[in-house]
């Protein structure tokens, strides 16, 4: 039987969850897939919690030095999360000629071509499906499922965070503060939140899987960001009259006119199969000129889900005697040829809050037109003490478009506010 | 760059989808895969059909041994579905040192162990993704993506036909001949539609996926069939009235009594994400004890979304150089020590036709309750001309009490018929 030595560096909530399945499901890793695992090494500072997982004294290593000269380790699993030190480790891993499986999205997105010139040199294994959307198998799905495509779109809920408090703000009418203090006391939301609630998290996936998709490195700077903390719960509980669900959207698109890649709050219609993905769990909708489309849809996010996908990639890793790379140029250098789109299109829907007078209607229908916006729908949808609630739908029309209507739109006299400008996608 | 020679049995919808993405896509494998990838033989008694697709003469072979005495083909895609003589070709070409890609279920769920035996022999592959939930990349998933996990239970709408016609019964109204007649119209129905409504297709499709996901064979014979020919219109119309969407699932669960696994119509709760799942669409649902629950959504059927499942073996055979068994005894010999559930349990619903007398509703739930089923709920939902509609729910209870308590029901003087006897899962 073939024998395989992990070391994992960090015990956070995916550690352990890695650890937990490593040593849970040893026979049945033996059993059905040959492979003899063993947690040979871990790298925690904080030895107490190392001890309580069960782990012996002597399997807790000092340094990354002492895991790299070990020559019982084949396989290094690094969850600590963000740049440093992981990048470090990881690069002396690789050096020191050992697999590398990852769940750190930040790492990857930024540095995938770096660290993988490394493993190259040492023709070690880099593997990283853990990285975007826990537990559902997306990164193998685009890599070992979707050879066949020339794939035409990636939309994914790809935030759990959000998605909870989008769906709680929807389903019990919570406000966003609200629904963000019940996701900190479940554990989905961080003390500081900022990393989800803002989109960099999806932003990072997002950068990952449409390079995956799109055959291209697709840079974090290239995609578009905007988060949920300016989301009114007046506006999701509009949209759900009007027969859409607010979702904090990854978008990629290849289209004729380059490449186009965004994370923000936009209305789906309620028929969609992304509108149903509630709560924290996630989901993935790829289209391909072959396969037409296809969902994945389980938890993003958790110790089992993510350690799931960790294990999925060890026992890959031994099981597959290739190296792991990408198929494509994913340097920098090598996206130079690609074209991203500038600036893209959508629909919007926008509510202004108005003084209930006279022609305001028309200076707004106006600021639109003469920006070469056409609107679907207009409107009114409430008038409470002289201020009148308008709701406006746009057809599809470039977002610099948008910005200089919206920017004439919020000087006039008669706007009082812009309560929401939220994108449409259908 | 590595050159692949491919054949392709059966030039019909999936065979025709199968050249069709492999000529057109030609580049894009180049250049993502490194693999240039030729159509070096088809085997198509329709030479008309051949040349339409723009194949040329010389690539047009007169028999099976001239596809496997051509050195040029290193693997030969068999897309004729049932037995024979797609059994004999593959073997065929197994034997001549050919790697295989089906799409044939029934050849599969009937033959894989007899197969792979063939393929070891010989050190080439055997793939099969295409022949289950077309497009859906459920094989790789359960092979490459969920090797963490304990598998507990995998739920599927796997049949797109009846899943059609189940959807417009439901959303039109349509009677169960209604919609048949429509489904072969629009070409999702074969003009013998038996296959399909009857269950043998999902049962085949079963018999593979559950294999793969409890790791031990599953024979055709071993899973409960019931189709959907059976099924009234009124009974989908009052189940969503009670908050259920009736569906054709597969049914594959692993729990401490054993395994089970049957296809039959089942009523679901309408948020149960397989639920939403209308039309053609197919879908399975994973529960995993590290992943939790993963669902994968798409077309399981159709020239292009099946190629996409044959082209992406195909490039997974050329990529990967290692052969591609079951990773677990996949022969009737290795299932011996595999404990089945002889006679499994679920909830009801159950709707009967019945004199409008006094008396009635106690004799029926007498006969529930003398084989221990207890009731759910129980409704009289509407009188006609004396006859009284009565529906009830069960509680978990065994298949076997049922059938007992439904044959003494129905034998009853005041019951004029038993209208339907629908599985519910949760």
């Amino acid at each position: 039987m073939k024998k395989v030595g992990v070391a994992i560096l960090g015990l956070g909530v995916v550690g352990g969850g890695t650890y937990e399945i490593l040593t849970q499901n040893k026979e049945t890793f033996k059993k059905i897939h040959g492979l003899d695992i063993t947690v040979e090494s871990v790298l925690e500072k904080n030895k107490e919690r190392a001890l309580s997982l069960g782990i012996s004294e002597e399997n807790i290593a000092s340094s990354i030095e002492e895991v790299c000269s070990n020559p019982n380790v084949d396989i290094v699993v690094e969850v600590i999360g963000g740049i440093e030190p992981s990048k470090t480790f990881v690069t002396k891993a690789l050096k020191s000629g050992k697999t590398v499986v990852t769940s750190n999205k930040e790492l990857f997105a930024r540095f995938w071509p770096e660290l993988e010139k490394e493993a190259k040199k040492m023709h070690v294994g880099l593997f990283f499906e853990a990285s975007c959307v826990g537990g559902v198998p997306i990164i193998r799905t685009l890599q070992e499922g979707m050879q066949a495509n020339n794939l035409k779109s990636i939309k994914g809920i790809i935030n759990g965070t959000t998605n909870y408090i989008l769906t709680k703000m929807s389903s019990e009418g919570w406000s966003y503060e609200e629904a963000l203090k019940q996701a900190q006391k479940l554990g989905y939301a961080e003390f500081n939140p900022t990393a989800d609630v803002e989109g960099f998290d999806a932003t990072y996936k997002l950068s990952i899987l449409s390079s995956l998709a799109f055959n291209t490195k697709v840079s974090v700077e290239k995609v578009y960001r905007e988060g949920i903390t300016g989301i009114d719960k007046e506006d999701i509980a509009y949209g759900k009259k009007m027969g859409y669900t607010l979702k904090l959207l990854g978008i990629g698109k290849n289209t004729e006119n380059g490449i186009e890649v965004r994370v923000h709050p936009t209305f789906i219609k309620n028929d969609n199969p992304l509108a149903s993905v509630n709560d924290s769990f996630n989901a993935v909708h790829l289209v391909g000129d072959s396969v037409g489309e296809i969902m994945l849809y389980g938890r993003g996010a958790g110790a089992l889900p993510t350690g799931s996908a960790i294990v999925s990639d060890v026992i890959f890793a031994a099981k597959h005697t290739e190296y792991y790379y990408a198929s494509f140029d994913n340097t920098e250098k090598g996206a130079e040829k690609t074209k991203f789109v500038p600036d893209f299109t959508s629909q919007y829907y926008i509510r202004l809050s108005v003084k209930d007078a006279s022609g305001v209607l028309a200076k707004i229908a106006g600021a639109f037109g003469k920006n070469n916006i056409s609107l679907n729908e207009v409107f009114q949808v409430s008038v409470d003490e002289g201020v009148a609630q308008i709701i406006v739908t746009t057809h599809e029309c470039y977002e610099s478009n948008i910005k200089k209507a919206m920017n004439k739109i919020s000087a006039l006299d008669e706007v009082i506010k812009v309560n929401g400008c939220i994108r449409i996608e259908n």
